[in-house]
């Protein structure tokens, strides 16, 4: 099933990273061979889909802040010129107790210092989100969960949400009018890794061998290629391991509960001040990493937690609805009380390539012919634009991509030896 | 089997890094109760004792320097004072071509401004090693094998080895002493993840409870403790994956290969010059991270590789006589052609605790109850002795730890979201 001939470029991964990669480098040169490999049936279909896909620039890494900037802009430019990706620019709010607030000062002033439009809303602004509860926490239940009145409110402008299949199939549909080639259903099983000159001794490369990765092994044969690129979000891990490179992120499930029913129709369209689409910004409330994100479209909530302490890491992808009911419910129906009539329509789970280290992403160039593009940290898909423009220019060898519309990024910020980026604290 | 009582501390793992831990916790308040687990029947027989057991304080990273020198001038008191280490300050002699100099320019830069005690040794200065062959590189399989003639010598003066074993019974006989508990023969499990206050719903800690390290599960039963300390190498995944926590290590196999013969004898008892041995240092050929390390109460040379990329991450032990062999043989007679008739007398093969990121130890406390001690990247022994008084000062929460003899270093260093380390060239 093999091909013999040897591509340019494999990207291995057909994501959000992978597809934005592909196309940059095309349009870099639309000579190259580029082929981009998937186990899934097309493109954005593995933790791309399953993405709550906001989008936001309110960081405190400035990298982080450059990195989203950059992106969101081109998105806005990609919907102007008429291909939609559904943005919703809603806006981010945090809901804060005065605890909160107090722990979240280096990083409003971080975010104030990269230049992030923000503002921070007192408690009585928030009274114009209907069913809010802003200051009745006194209840047992309310003193045993640790939940307590809400202060104030931070809305980052800049935010909102993107369709995630859709910005993933904008990268594919010019990747392929430059006449760049995708393979579905092909599940990469490891990569080749072969000294320079074969002399067929068992163990090869032994160590005093120039080892190469001459492309990879998949379930439909073996593909070769001068350079091989590695964006497989959580998967990198496991093409990598057995070579001995580090793609330095964790895999970790999270999870999305589809939310109906009439009590929530005004949170989805009749909640103004905070955007000009009348509806709730995606929200963070303020217990326990608990967000909302309204979707007007299928009249719905979706309702997602950034848990962290005693979440595992590993590839476990069930939904699971006790975690809903036991540990997101309880406090959700205290901050929003209009949940309690909500029903649970359907529920998905995906994993975060998360990388723990500073939560930044890392894009690097371990070996001449390989490329580690990693750890989105679950905020890829809002940084997508930037990663693959830097990508490309690691590929080429240049000191600075140039990020949308014209603003340079040193590429080896985001490396390992080199690596010069700010430990992230507003993670969700 | 479990004993009710909560210790003040529980240590996982006697390694040398548990150990040393355990004894300056100890030495600060006696009237801590700590108890140190293991699943061997005594302290360092995991990795610590699989160790080739090089000190030295040739570093590029500032930090690693100051973890050294302290480490090693700590050591030499121990033994001045009479608790024998068995140590040898033969030096470290890296072998260079012109090639690997010019690229080691940076880091031996950063050594010299580190205030490093190294001299830049001249090939003919070299002569004086029994059998080295310094520039009879011409033939095909040196070709081949990408060997060169040797330009250079980077000889380390503080650095030499030391018994692993004896540096772990000396912290274990100090921290017994002061009445210091070991549990052997005890495998940890899995730490045991609480909610401050429990309520039997299934799946907690819930999001929105304060969770707790309460102790650990055992082969033994389980056993309570306020505080908890992973030190426990490359296994420290092992437990804090499946709670969501990250070591910031990767495990790698490492061999060392014990090789005998009278050839090899002026190597080990007659090569003037370097040291007061009159032995060879502990020396790292300029090829393939190949190094040996002459040991003279065994009048042996133990032989060993720093292989990199291909060798994969993961838990494999097996020694392997072929890598030996085919790997690094053919690389080692041509420089020292003297082990052409040398016998390999036996093989180990244990565990690194990579860190890929800086390769800097990780000493930080992510839950108010739980200590980790990590990252020992291959140079834990000779850094053992700081990194006991830094886990030790982030125990109390101290601001500064001070290093042997009177040396202060900022705790928060070697931490995650604070880290402020410098990435480490000089890694063998």
């Amino acid at each position: 099933m093999s091909d013999n001939m040897k591509y340019d470029v494999i990207i291995v991964g057909a994501g959000v990273f992978g597809m934005a990669t592909a196309f940059y480098l095309k349009q870099t040169d639309r000579a190259l061979n580029v082929m981009v490999i998937d186990r899934e049936g097309g493109a954005g279909e593995g933790n791309t889909c399953k993405s709550a896909a906001g989008i936001r620039n309110t960081f405190s890494s400035p990298e982080n802040v450059i990195l989203t900037n950059t992106s969101i802009n081109k998105f806005e430019d990609i919907e102007k010129k008429g291909f939609g990706l559904n943005i919703k620019m809603c806006g981010y709010l945090w809901l804060m107790t005065d605890d909160k607030f107090k722990k979240s000062q280096d990083a409003i002033y971080a975010m104030k210092e990269n230049g992030v439009d923000f503002s921070v809303l007192f408690a009585e602004e928030l009274r114009a989100i209907p069913g809010l509860n802003i200051d009745n926490y006194s209840s047992d239940e309310c003193q045993m969960m640790g939940l307590s009145r809400i202060k104030s409110g931070l809305l980052g402008k800049k935010c909102g949400s993107i369709d995630p299949g859709a910005i993933v199939s904008y990268y594919e549909n010019e990747f392929k009018k430059l006449g760049g080639i995708t393979k579905f259903n092909t599940k990469v099983e490891s990569l080749i890794l072969e000294p320079e000159e074969k002399l067929d001794i068992p163990g090869e490369p032994l160590v005093w061998q120039e080892p190469k990765i001459a492309g990879v092994r998949t379930t439909n044969g073996e593909f070769y290629a001068k350079t091989t690129i590695i964006a497989a979000g959580v998967w990198a891990k496991e093409l990598l391991d057995p070579i001995g490179l580090d793609a330095h992120i964790k895999p970790k499930k999270r999870q999305l509960f589809q939310v109906k029913g009439s009590s929530l129709e005004p949170l989805i369209k009749n909640c103004p001040g905070f955007n000009d689409l009348n509806m709730l910004p995606f929200t963070i409330i303020q217990k326990a990493g608990i967000y909302i994100k309204a979707e007007p479209r299928e009249e719905c909530i979706y309702v997602g937690c950034a848990d962290n302490i005693g979440r595992a890491f590993n590839f476990d992808c069930e939904p699971e609805r006790d975690y809903y009911e036991n540990s997101i419910l309880p406090v959700l129906v205290e901050v929003f009380p209009q949940f309690k009539n909500a029903r649970l329509e359907s529920m998905i789970a995906g994993s975060y390539a998360y990388n723990t280290i500073d939560k930044n992403p890392y894009i690097f160039k371990p070996m001449r012919d390989l490329v580690i593009v990693s750890g989105d940290s679950g905020s890829g898909i809002m940084k997508c634009d930037a990663v693959g423009r830097i990508a490309t220019a690691l590929y080429w060898g240049e000191e600075y991509a140039i990020l949308y519309p014209n603003v340079p990024f040193k590429v080896s910020k985001l490396g390992v030896e080199t690596r010069d980026v700010t430990f992230e604290r507003f993670v969700i």
